[in-house]
């Protein structure tokens, strides 16, 4: 049996909750999904946690005394320093969740918390697209755009927990589009798979567009209603409306990171999140359009990739977290 | 005589540059100018530098025995940590100056360099609006938008040199704006006091426009050209034109407000530059729109402040990065 510290991450999603253990290399040794829940109120979204923590350690076919520290993440809104979930939108009724306390005094471990879109970044930062590097922008593109941001290591949470909110970066002034959040112009009503697909819609529905004959028409009279994968699909096929969506898809996420370009200046920029299955043309096409509107410099040396560790980036990103308390403990421990 | 260390901060303009000794507090003990004269060359550029360098040492009446190190701040494009100015727009002809390596052997004393943006950030953070803060962006608004960003202390200069590049975030993609650098849509080609004068004169050229009475066709014709400054005047003295010019400043300033809220998340907000003269009112004007565009929580809570230091935060800011610079060798020697 190893003598390396063995950590738990547990990434909390709206439905389900996905947790593992994580080695000191940042090698997954389990993973395991559990229900969220969370209509059933949040102290059974807490069991359902310790239930998912328990099951991933029984999956690695270690005990809990083989674990070193545990990480937890959830979606906003939090309070990232003091461990609470405050009113988050994805987990209804839960507020002002003592996350990090709870699971800090059932398991008896250091446990750290943090939002999920930085952990899923610390993750690729630490094991993914970004290992090597020092710095590293992360958008993960869904029905949202969540981000994270993490500098010479440390995950820029913000002073008031909204570090990385990098869906609700304005980008357009004159004819802003309505964002999920409410306010307007943000990136994420651009360039998140529900905004590709509103745009399809609107360009199918509008009649001073040229697009009568796409496929799409019929795509969405067959299975009632679009996808962005199937817009993509459509793209790859040769239909002319999809090809727009996803060329103008590529150009707002280039706005996106140029914008980080240009106010962090990270290594690297990482997607992840569905729209990696586009592919590496898609990639190339962010790529070509970062290239026009970054500066020289930025332009030519940072890296674009996309994400490596698909879903399992939250609860890695978690045990990063954890380790990295953990060590933290140990230093103070020994200085002592 | 006090026995704590003394540094220099010499902060190197396109026609100016200004150098002060600074103590251990971040109190300024002198100030000098000496013309840059970059036409000159770069040879005589680093003269202008030593000697702007002993004359703030013989005006804060010490010798350069007392001065534990010196830090510089420069305009870009640059590589900071190779100590270079590579091909700056503002100090033609210069091109890979190696300042950092140069006065350090002038001098013999650890030194620090740093572009002059994120040095005045260090500066109103080390002593300026931000003290006491954790984290802090600035914005400071001239001829262009200069940025700079500090978190836990640190400066984000960004892996190619280009961290806090504020000034060219996009912010419009539908009809975006020419900015300086020869990209569209940057924050800079709205907020920066030369966007003012362009946006203003544009308005007094447009037919469309209802503002045939406004005083600023006289104050141009009388002046020959206008300035931010007779703008804000004429604002405050009820002119309609250069109310509403007033006006969309504060909502793009606060549109770039908000997109560092959104991603950093700082404690503080910070505006400087000729535009702290346009007073409080303004200041209160920028942060009502940020109420409107940020999310609840920072915008409850982010600072948002005119800088405080004037046309010395560069060089304070320098010394501030100097001071850095020597604890930490000292810490290194003391740790040997």
């Amino acid at each position: 049996m190893s003598t390396s510290p063995l950590f738990v991450g547990l990434d909390v999603g709206g439905t389900t909750m996905k947790a593992g253990v994580v080695d000191d290399t940042g090698a997954a040794l389990s993973s395991v999904n559990v229900p969220t829940e969370a209509e059933k109120g949040q102290d059974h979204g807490l069991a359902q946690m310790e239930t998912a923590i328990r099951k991933a350690v029984a999956a690695a076919e270690t005990t809990l005394d083989g674990i070193a520290a545990i990480g937890v993440a959830t979606p906003g809104l939090m309070d990232i320093p003091g461990g609470l979930i405050l009113d988050p939108p994805n987990l209804k009724p839960w507020k002002n969740v003592p996350v990090r306390q709870h699971i800090a005094d059932r398991f008896q471990k250091p446990t750290a918390f943090q939002n999920d879109a930085n952990a899923a970044a610390f993750g690729e930062f630490w094991v993914g697209a970004g290992r090597g590097c020092k710095s590293l922008v992360m958008f993960t593109l869904g029905t949202g755009i969540g981000g994270g941001i993490i500098v010479d290591g440390h995950i820029i949470e913000g002073r008031h927990s909204h570090g990385g909110e990098l869906g609700h970066i304005k980008i357009e002034l004159t004819k802003p589009r309505l964002c999920g959040c409410g306010k307007l112009g943000c990136l994420e009503a651009y360039g998140s798979a529900t905004a590709v697909v509103k745009r399809t819609q609107e360009a199918l529905h509008d009649a001073h567009e040229h697009h009568r004959h796409s496929s799409l028409h019929q795509l969405q009279r067959l299975q009632g209603e679009l996808t962005a994968r199937a817009i993509f699909d459509a793209a790859l096929e040769g239909d002319s409306l999809a090809e727009k969506i996803v060329e103008e898809t590529a150009y707002y996420l280039a706005v996106g990171a140029v914008n980080m370009m240009h106010s962090i200046d990270p290594d690297i920029i990482v997607f992840g999140g569905g729209m990696v299955g586009a592919g590496e043309a898609f990639l190339n096409r962010i790529r070509k359009h970062v290239q026009e509107l970054a500066f020289a410099v930025p332009a030519a040396h940072t890296q674009i990739l996309f994400a490596e560790l698909g879903s399992d980036a939250g609860f890695i990103g978690s045990a990063g977290c954890a380790r990295k308390l953990f060590y933290q403990h140990k230093w103070k421990r020994e200085g002592e």
